[in-house]
């Protein structure tokens, strides 16, 4: 791999450069910007690199779909995003977020980060192998979503009408971070989510709160089916929530040792007192990743303006989000809601799901971890850190989940990228040793 | 009286005239809208019927303030306001919203029963009187607000800097309404009203959901804090809350019983299953309006606009409203709220107090209620409807509480009269009865 890893480091400009002219192409999915010449730039890109390549076409952008025959009977599968979030508020970026800006050691840009320095620096660790040994050691397909910004609603067409597309060893998902100079993070699944909104109506229409004393209020009655579902000791008390979720393993456990998590320093960031429950160090790992959740995510009632009004609400909001550890299931979950709501004598809170996503997680030991493992330490000079899950949700589930194909998570990016905020960015060091990184990973994989 | 009311009859339509010139002057207080041609109109109108009046400046409108004297040793005082709601929405409005049209044996216009109905009703009650006898019975005041619909702010300022105007021996508050062709209700006091605002804050800003396993959530803690407030059967839990409150006499009990309140009629509009508890009947009457409330006017935390956003929230308020009857004060409510917030182990609950106003209630044996009661079973041919305290909360405790002044409310509205609402209006007839019963209401209270 020597050679590769020197090539890389001989045209860096080259990379560099391909990553601006990404870079310097706005794509804004949520207001389409730019998001027809980013389309035509990314398949110039692909096809003169080789890729035989599909664009196929959803309600919404297309799904960009790449594939480059290499030697050797696997196939690798990289998941990415062509499009990015919006660049308000632009009076607090530094530089013109769709310059390409590198400065002090950083590529600064909208996408920079989330997600086209970690889709880019996979094609260039793709061009170095072929450049320094003429092919490719295994098979490579590319997904390339444009509205992972906006809820990738499309995602779930393509995979129920191209499931041959899917057909790969493995998966290697959006990106991930680097510890400052220190060992990357490799990301082995994803919670799942059940999103759903409480909706409560007491009346027509909103009343004078001269009736207060006779008359329902909506907004009590939200509180009071929402007291019901969670305690102030964080105990969450839908009957069986808890039922199907397993322990985590002893490995699991193991796992967290290695994983940062600079308390003090996101208490004063955050200005927050405290973690729910006052738990520390590994218990609060422990809570962190591997237990369920149900988060209120807003609450609307009533009169919510400046100043007084003395009304009697009709009509009362609540979103949740659960979010879903191995086993259980997003469906269920609704179930046990209702459930819940009414043995407790809430039948009048109405439940609209409005998103269902399963958890995911590879299993330790197969090729692609073990692969992804011993790149990166070589690559980073330090052990990966493991997650064995990111304490989110992700799109990976609608290819993995279900399946036996592992999924990993690594990239370009690190705690300070200031994805979807103004200036984001990357360590152009970082970006050079995610291009080696890739090649690492599929020289790796080729041979398991 | 006979010569009045016959005097009254015969004039019916400068009356209606009177009116209707009023009502064709915009006066919108929220906006400026024709205030001050307003305040010109009701100067010229008092001076041309023998007032001297004082015009008060406030840091807002100003208050317009008349006296016009009479034989006798007795002084009445009207409270009044020549402000108006704004006419939106316009396009509701079946007449344009400031002409004063008359029609089907109704006067519809913006401002028609609140309060220029009732304000003009007086003065004409009062010229019928002077232009039969020569002279009044009593001697008059009338007080004249014009920031009645934005919650009255320098009423206080008025009390305080004006004693001496204060000084009369019976107060008639703005307004009441009228059985339709039936009997006219009397009201004499009001409830209190506190006012808070609570906040919560938990962190700097909100933050990404998948964090909810050990952040804290502002609107979780809202709602837990807000649920030890008042229960399900809606009791209402901060210790000491009942503590001052007197039971209703045989007396408040007795007049219940005349009160007109058609449930089904009102839940069947409201689009209501029930009233709280299932009380109904004298039950619900004598929870309705001798009982305090503990409000929710208006709850917002985290995100409350349509979609998904999986968030954190960091901040999150409520307002309520605390409705109080005779003997409980508005300050010591929100002592008494934060003595059980801390508690309760809420001490990060942060309790703004936004209003604060005293409950109000005139003696029921007083010769300003005997004398209504009288006046008014002589003109509506029926005894009137007496509510011992009205369900809201109006400014005249700025006048009355603290004090022996007794206070009635009575007027030329009904329950349709869609105040503050599009196609405001009152019935022709109850506006020429609404002046018999002024023009009655000054003779029998003279005579006292």
């Amino acid at each position: 791999m020597e050679k590769v890893y020197n090539y890389i480091e001989l045209h860096q400009k080259k990379y560099l450069e391909l990553l601006q002219r990404f870079l310097r192409q706005p794509s804004v999915s949520t207001t389409g910007l730019g998001m027809k010449e980013m389309v035509i730039l990314l398949k110039e890109t692909l096809v003169e690199m080789g890729f035989s390549i599909e664009e196929i076409a959803t309600k919404g952008y297309p799904i960009i779909y790449g594939e480059l025959a290499g030697e050797g009977r696997h196939t690798l599968t990289f998941y990415n995003h062509y499009d990015v979030q919006p660049i308000d508020p632009i009076e607090e970026w530094e530089v013109d977020p769709f310059s390409g800006t590198i400065k002090d050691g950083k590529i600064i840009s909208r996408g920079a980060a989330d997600n086209k320095g970690q889709l880019i620096s996979r094609l260039c660790a793709i061009d170095a192998y072929l450049k320094t040994y003429g092919s490719l050691p295994l098979n490579i397909k590319v997904i390339y979503e444009g509205e992972e910004e906006v809820g990738s609603p499309h995602l779930s067409y393509f995979r129920k009408n191209y499931p041959d597309k899917l057909e790969t060893d493995g998966i290697v998902w959006e990106g991930g971070e680097r510890e400052t100079k220190g060992p990357a993070h490799i990301t082995l699944g994803v919670k799942g989510l059940t999103y759903v909104e409480l909706r409560v109506r007491t009346a027509n229409i909103d009343a004078h709160s001269c009736n207060a004393p006779i008359w329902p209020n909506a907004v009590w009655r939200l509180i009071w089916a929402l007291n019901t579902l969670k305690n102030e000791k964080d105990e969450i008390l839908i009957d069986g929530f808890y039922d199907e979720v397993v322990p985590p393993s002893e490995q699991d456990i193991e796992y967290l040792k290695n994983i940062p998590y600079n308390e003090n320093e996101i208490l004063s960031q955050m200005g927050m007192k405290g973690f729910i429950n006052e738990v520390t160090g590994e218990e609060l790992l422990k809570k962190y990743l591997y237990t369920p959740t149900c988060n209120i995510c807003g609450i609307k009632g009533g009169y919510i303006e400046e100043g007084i009004k003395t009304v009697l609400p009709s009509y009362a909001t609540a979103k949740l989000d659960f979010r879903l550890v191995p086993n259980m299931e997003c469906k269920k979950i609704v179930k046990l809601l209702r459930k819940h709501l009414d043995k407790h004598g809430f039948s009048d809170v109405e439940i609209i799901t409005m998103s269902g996503q399963p958890t995911f997680r590879s299993d330790y030991n197969n090729p692609l971890v073990n692969a992804a493992i011993s790149a990166s330490t070589e690559v980073y000079k330090f052990p990966p850190v493991i997650y064995p899950t990111d304490s989110g949700t992700m799109g990976v589930y609608q290819f993995c989940h279900g399946t036996e194909i592992p999924c990993v998570m690594y990239g370009v990016s690190n705690r300070f990228s200031q994805i979807h905020a103004p200036n984001e960015n990357i360590f152009v060091e970082d970006y050079i040793l995610g291009i080696k990184m890739t090649a690492a990973l599929m020289d790796k994989f080729s041979s398991h």
